[in-house]
């Protein structure tokens, strides 16, 4: 079944596997006109590729991504874009002796189950690999998204139990520290904690916020491409993520209807304003003009070098202590996974914003 | 644009208005051969309807739908199902004094600003109404799913910050308390809960959790139709959910890889178990063949009677106290809906699991 | 399976058995602001009923179309439109007798091999009066279209080897001959035929051309969502057609590309023309800006009172002789369901067009 | 607008332009299991290459094509399967001189209309060139075929007037005469004829016919997913094609419904057969189990050496005369096109069938 498409109007198509020749892209639906290299989408890819620090796996790969189509003299031209990264560093044989065993965490169990056969070598197409494809693809959505001056920052907003002061917020922290927390306080006491975790042999979790400043009003399509819900599946299809909330999220299942309701008023320069933003600048599944503003949960990473009970496809059971090269934290690196979906879907549902009103169709057409 | 048809086999499309003449859905891609009657359809339709209980809205709609085609004989016959409920109760006059006011927490300013006009009464196509359609789907759903030997079980897991005690937990007590908890016990204290916000005008919200037992592995689409993605846009579609989690949830953000890997084993009668279920039975996006968990955090009824300050489409700043008939709690209601989505959501996805194997499709065309 | 949705952004969702309660259509992503009443559709569908001459079944349907939801004070609001259609002189019992028979020319066999069970009073899904939805659907886009100049017009060019004289074409006569020619002296000379074969119990297929005026260039999406190939499926899916061809069409098989390209030229107002038309007005799967053209050749009616040999479900040969109502020609009738499918196509692309240029985006947004 | 997307859960995504550095498709939603190998492939794009004969152009590519995903140790693995061809002898400063010219035939002028950018070399992505990703994922939709004895043979069925004679048919002559005709004399004179055409400077247009054998019945998803519908939608997105035609076609439209519908019968040995085929193997948009026939109509390939009167971008008049590398007549090249597109369409509706039936499901879900 075909599940590695995304999108309506605007549509990637991703391919490959960790430990395969290449992986890639096939951008489609990216209106002729805007100006395009691939510089644009090599600083998105050099944000998430491995071995820049201590807190992400050693493996060395360049991400040098090619344009292969859809662009023409420095522009994009309305026809497919195809992006290619080819695989340098993939060391197959560290996979070898697990070729056979079921990774607590990992999605081998759920591919042998699924498909029957699957390339065990660094997880396939499970691999966190695959998600370089969304981030190339989602430089190109970002590249789109600033035309109309929308933004998108993601960062991380904790790890483990080490939670970002929003006192400290300080948004040039998430480019020069390793963790991406825009708190740099905060990041010193992750990084022990991480390196804790990495002598013990063990991994951490972490949640990442999202806040997309300038998304005009009207965005989403109910009542089923309502804009949270389409935002929930990009973020929730990235692996490692166990949960999502917008605004205020689970906490306004603990609270009233009237701490709840954000007020709308006029101000003094006769523009809507509200004076709180529970609703995560999302109502009925439509942009309301407001930041938007999400959180997603991800779970630590399931390669670890402890010991644990596991069993093989060959009916035995074992234990299992991993040697590969692993994040001790994958939650830096998705900082941009998060932001290239986001924009992916952003993409999609503003251009979808026109053909809801026969005014804005007009106006384009005359 | 086009965002009421969910599903891409198994495809479901909605459409009516809270107080337009009547509401529906086409269920296209529904099997041949399945038993079906109105009331299979009836029966869960009932569970949803409103004028209940002390607890939802006195709006009195008898909820009695109607098949009008793709049964024949008492077999689907492989063409569109359409299903309609006339709306009988609808006193729209009520809505007649807020036709220019932006409602706090409801969609009125959005979809003022997405369509330029919209039907306010009741909230139009943004009223809770909207899902009585995805519930006449979902029992259709569920009638397949019953074949496979699937069961999906909701209920409400809290109301504001009354929880159930996992230790009284009584399946049977969801379906004769009308806050629909598996605990007595919490479902007193719950009603006492929400008498006192009624009094006061005020509302609560809650977290609504799902269990499905029976399906087997091998189920979701990666990298972009995982399990949990789609399910994850399933839930997120319905109004006033602000976030869901599969398994441990947010909490896999706070705990440690060797805390939060699931342990594999083959137990005694050499069948393959595990010890925990923190992924809540999906893994990299694909069912596990255990149990499937996840929560959906609904937000506090944003109609109350508490004055809330708010804006009208001329510009005028107000204050609003509404005094229509509204639920004090939309939770209970909810717990269905909950489960048609995820109904819905499985049979699309159990389906393509088919065709993602030669041997399976081999065997069906055999 | 879904297949009975057509469209990606305007969709429109069709549904009903010839004998069942109803049929009807939903209309997703028409946009908000379009004003539309029941009056707008009855036209079109009064195109269409049966009952209206010697040549059509005496089948006595008002085909009263009901407006069920989507429009609010006059003016369609955004969302899905659903229209319901109810039968009334259905006389299933007229069917009962061939109940297990498989009628030649007809879908009786492939549904029963496809389904195991299908409706067979009156054809079921597979019925001529499924049209009568997409007629529907077509009337809101052919509203839509009208807003921007673009104009459809179908005809009958031939019945049988009765074919109108181009030098007698009069646009008029579309609708004042019951068979919808441009000429009234080939209409008569059809009558006469159809006429003659209606006696000896036989029928007659025929050709129907549409020309679209109106549309601007740019209108498709290569290269699988060319607008010859897109018209080509919506045409098709129309029962009884067999062929489609696009200006020169089959005939451009035969000549030489000095002969079948069109020349291009600027006139002396310095507009771009064209001195032939033989592409029909699509080059490369895009509108040019050109009429387009196209024929779509229908079979004839297979519902015959001359006996034919056929079978039964039980494996039994006979002969039949059909004594149903029926069409002795069903092209006139069909020519405004081409019109509708036409419609309901070029909405989708047009609307998609915008979305090809980042110009055309920025003009709606701004 | 993302066009270049072809299928529902057998998904082809194609990219490239005729002189960029590559072209590709992506393959999503093949099932696990299948033996594939480069050379599976390779065959099919050799029948398709350029520069074989005096009939095609004497461009050399070598179109080898390169698996970059989706295969792990000789078998798909349901993953993506991704398809690279570079691109080799492109000599595009052939094509700077004609940058601002609107070729006649061509689709310069649409694409510019539509895009405002287009790469104008070698027709950019409107080139034939684009068919070498279709032939690549065609012979993947092939092998899969196969393992249910399904066949797709096309071949020309008439080049000009030349047409084949069926008293002569010898399928062998398709692969061993440049021109694909299964009658070898046919073959000789149109030989004939196009080096005429070709020594005038003039091209040739033709007809190719597609006969698929065993498919079974029930195949196609009514109402528009009719399997005529999108097989014709498949073939008329070939470029070239005006025109496409089911069993007895457009002659359908000139003859009676006794002479035309086929009588059914069961013959000595019980199993039901067909006395004419002239439905073309389907009826009422599904397959009936008997050969599936159908015929596309090429125009003449547009590149003429002849002068043609014209226009450039800067709204000049001028004259034209082309002088790069052209096929004289396109249609033998497209035959392998033809059977590429039909598996393509038929790979996907066959799975589709097994979900329109419970116990089917059923049974591959047992």
């Amino acid at each position: 079944m075909s599940g590695s498409t995304f999108g309506k109007n605007f549509s990637v198509t991703t391919w490959g596997e960790s430990h395969g020749k290449a992986l890639g892209v096939v951008v489609d639906g990216c209106p002729a006109g805007i100006p395009l290299c691939e510089e644009d989408i090599q600083k998105d890819l050099d944000r998430r590729k491995p071995g820049q620090s201590f807190f992400s796996t050693p493996r060395k790969e360049d991400d040098k991504v090619n344009i292969l189509s859809g662009v023409f003299e420095g522009k994009t031209t309305g026809t497919p874009i195809s992006l290619v990264i080819f695989n340098c560093d993939q060391r197959s044989k560290d996979y070898s002796r697990i070729a056979g065993v079921f990774r607590p965490g990992h999605a081998d169990y759920t591919y042998h189950q699924k498909y029957g056969i699957y390339d065990y070598r660094g997880g396939g197409r499970a691999s966190g690999r695959e998600t370089a494809a969304r981030v190339a693809a989602g430089a190109i959505a970002k590249k789109i998204l600033s035309q109309f001056g929308i933004q998108i920052q993601a960062y991380t907003l904790s790890i483990g139990h080490i939670k970002i002061d929003p006192g400290n917020f300080d948004s040039s922290a998430i480019y020069d520290n390793p963790l991406a927390m825009p708190d740099r306080k905060a990041a010193k006491k992750a990084e022990e904690y991480i390196q804790q975790l990495k002598e013990k042999g063990d991994s951490a979790g972490g949640v990442v916020e999202c806040i997309v400043k300038g998304l005009p009003g009207g965005v989403g399509e109910p009542v089923f491409e309502k804009l949270d819900a389409v935002l929930g599946k990009a973020i929730l299809s990235i692996g490692a993520v166990k949960g999502i909330e917008f605004g205020r999220g689970f906490e306004a299942a603990y609270i009233t209807g009237s701490q709840n309701n954000d007020p709308f008023a006029y101000n003094q320069s006769n523009e809507l304003v509200k004076k709180t933003n529970n609703s995560g600048g999302i109502s009925g599944g439509i942009s309301e003009g407001f930041p938007i503003v999400f959180r997603a949960a991800f779970k630590p990473t399931p390669s670890i070098r402890i010991p644990q009970q596991t069993v093989t496809r060959e009916m035995q059971n074992m234990d299992l202590s991993l040697k590969g090269r692993h994040d001790p934290v994958i939650v830096p690196r998705a900082v941009v996974v998060v932001e290239a979906m986001t924009a992916i879907t952003l993409v999609d549902y503003l251009f979808q914003r026109i053909l809801s009103r026969i005014d804005l169709i007009k106006k384009a057409l005359s």
